[in-house]
């Protein structure tokens, strides 16, 4: 995080991520945030981002009414859930636009980052994402699901063009709209193909079924995102297993089934795509990560590109306990944040090299297990993507 | 509303809105609502929806420190905003979906309908909601502004055939996500189609800015969409006169620049549309009924087919004021709620008829200015389109 006793500047400007004509949160160029709610009879209003004591920040209520607060130090650049905590209950500040996160809709923040350029909204084409249904019926009673579909730009000026594809998986307690919404993945894409950084590709988003099935309330021990909090803690393989899913953390071989049988089938036949293993990546974040291990590494007919976006490895032994590795997977990716585990990532990577296998790991610099090391983890993987 | 003292039946079940696994709030078959929010410490908690003093429900905590309520009587059919008041402060209930009204992004709760066969989903052919960037750079400092726009089935696949246009616009203080979340226009056109009820078409929705440039805070007199309460009303014509916009409701002169100069030739140049007067349409519930209003009757050189849902009605004045209007329109329709003023709307039908304008005027039995009524209000309108 950093110092905790600099002089606050009173440099406060409302976030980005803001409701209409809303003043509050705001942040400061040195990276604080603050806090303002209406609640002139409430007893207390805590906010679960910042510093203080048990992580958060307690407002303080003025003579007007009105609880304030600023964290105790600066956050780290990018974008944060956080909640409110009023008497004991648990509700969003009614100033900030909420995303799915932590299987509820959540506030959030954004702590302008040194380099925002890249997911920044600039006059280039523009891809777009299309919101489709598509035929699900093999997991559960339900008709269809919902997924999100990036088409690059003049995906629909030139109707002759196939493209090649990849799906792109969420967190735990995420869902098909985290990385569009929380994650500007479309506008990440526009502008690395607007630079000729990468080649123009689809990017499927749905829902990893983190959540189906899970009783209400119930959360998995350690709390949001802790199966890949440790990057070398590798994928989910089974009950009781290193890394395996907590009771109720999610349903891996339904969602296999959902992306496998039924999605993309409809993308290919769907969509103008390149429809075979050479041109299919998976890539996800956290327990998506997690998805996208298992699934590739059983499905390398299916999948030449993967991604692991704090998220566990590729590990040696996954290499040599999977037939035709090194033929079928053109791409081995693997990142996290300075302030997860890079040390293990990065013995990971060499091991891989050792044994011949070329790999990415990328760390991102001061983040933790959040969206901007996930930002910048698409960044640096789109343009790995299809080159070969 | 109904009867407030019958026996309440306890056959309550979550809302179809609720967040995944989230077991309150609550409908049974009486169209009661039930909520319940945790908030141990709190003073007073209050919901904005039910039949109880000043419009809402009261909650009161148990010994558990959870507090309860049940609505005194059935609320109306359909989709409704509500919200909190917890200790004098405006929060959302956790457990329901945010949906974007009365300019922020409010709690949302269905009551099942009668006839929601219409807007349910079902296993047909489905159309996509793609969201677009369009470039916008004539009213303010953006750069790109975001659309959604509804492809109807097959659109990718026959890519030699082209599609008329309906301009689909929301109500005040709501986005471009309404009328695809709150409105399901996505579902109720793939019904329609499938059916063969409605004949293909292209669905078009933007954000109406009627926010943009509105001080924080401050709220048009009388109320969310109390311009268009009365669809005789009319339309916005300028400062001060009859059913015009208070100050801060809105800014019509930028959204026509917006609709006329930017978004139509995109959404002409980057889509498969017949892109002629014949083949345009532009319809709005409330708010974006004056938009329409106003609008269209301008540029009679554009659309050709009207649409006004809750929100005013083509008066006789209008047709004898609008040159070759009688050559140019081919639909005018005009609809609201049997709890607004049907009175008034059916009048002005006959009028209408009575110097040879044909056109429907449209009464959804048992709603107010809710979006029940202006989801009946597309399953009206739709089928009338482009069949001439």
């Amino acid at each position: 995080m950093g110092q905790t006793n600099q002089t606050v500047l009173e440099d406060f400007k409302p976030s980005s991520l803001n409701q209409p004509c809303q003043q509050f949160p705001q942040v400061n160029s040195q990276r604080y945030a603050r806090f303002r709610i209406v609640a002139p009879q409430a007893q207390n209003v805590h906010v679960t981002l910042g510093l203080g004591g048990r992580g958060g920040t307690t407002l303080i209520k003025g003579e007007d009414g009105v609880w304030t607060g600023t964290t105790e130090g600066p956050l780290d650049e990018g974008f944060h859930y956080y909640h409110l905590t009023i008497d004991g209950g648990t509700f969003n500040d009614p100033g900030t636009l909420n995303f799915y996160g932590s299987t509820r809709w959540e506030s959030g923040i954004e702590i302008p980052a040194h380099d925002a350029d890249f997911y920044t909204l600039k006059d280039v084409p523009h891809g777009r994402i299309q919101g489709v249904l598509f035929p699900s019926r093999l997991t559960n009673a339900v008709i269809a699901r919902p997924a999100y579909v990036y088409t690059p730009p003049n995906y629909d000026k030139d109707t002759k063009k196939r493209y090649p594809v990849l799906y792109l998986q969420h967190g735990w307690g995420e869902n098909e709209y985290a990385w569009w919404n929380q994650g500007g993945a479309n506008l990440i894409m526009d502008n690395l193909i607007a630079e000729g950084k990468a080649k123009p590709f689809i990017i499927v988003m749905t829902y990893g079924l983190t959540n189906e099935g899970r009783r209400p309330g119930s959360r998995p021990p350690g709390g949001t995102n802790s199966i890949a909090a440790n990057p070398t803690n590798g994928p989910a393989r089974g009950p009781g297993g290193r890394g395996s899913l907590p009771p109720g953390f999610g349903n891996n071989a339904a969602f296999e089934t959902v992306l496998v049988n039924e999605l993309i089938p409809y993308i290919d036949a769907n969509f103008r795509t390149l429809a075979d293993q050479p041109h299919r990546a998976m890539a996800g974040l956290s327990m998506g990560g997690a998805e996208t291990h298992s699934i590739t590494l059983k499905h390398l007919d299916l999948f030449s590109h993967i991604g692991l976006f704090s998220g566990g490895v590729i590990t040696t032994n996954d290499v040599n306990n999977t037939p035709d590795f090194r033929k079928k997977v053109k791409v081995v990716f693997a990142s996290c944040g300075s302030r997860e585990n890079p040390g293990n990532l990065n013995a990971n990577h060499d091991a891989l090299e050792s044994i011949g296998i070329r790999n990415t790991a990328y760390v991102s610099q001061d983040t933790a297990h959040e969206f901007l090391t996930w930002r910048r983890s698409l960044r640096e993987f789109a343009p790995l993507l299809f080159v070969k």
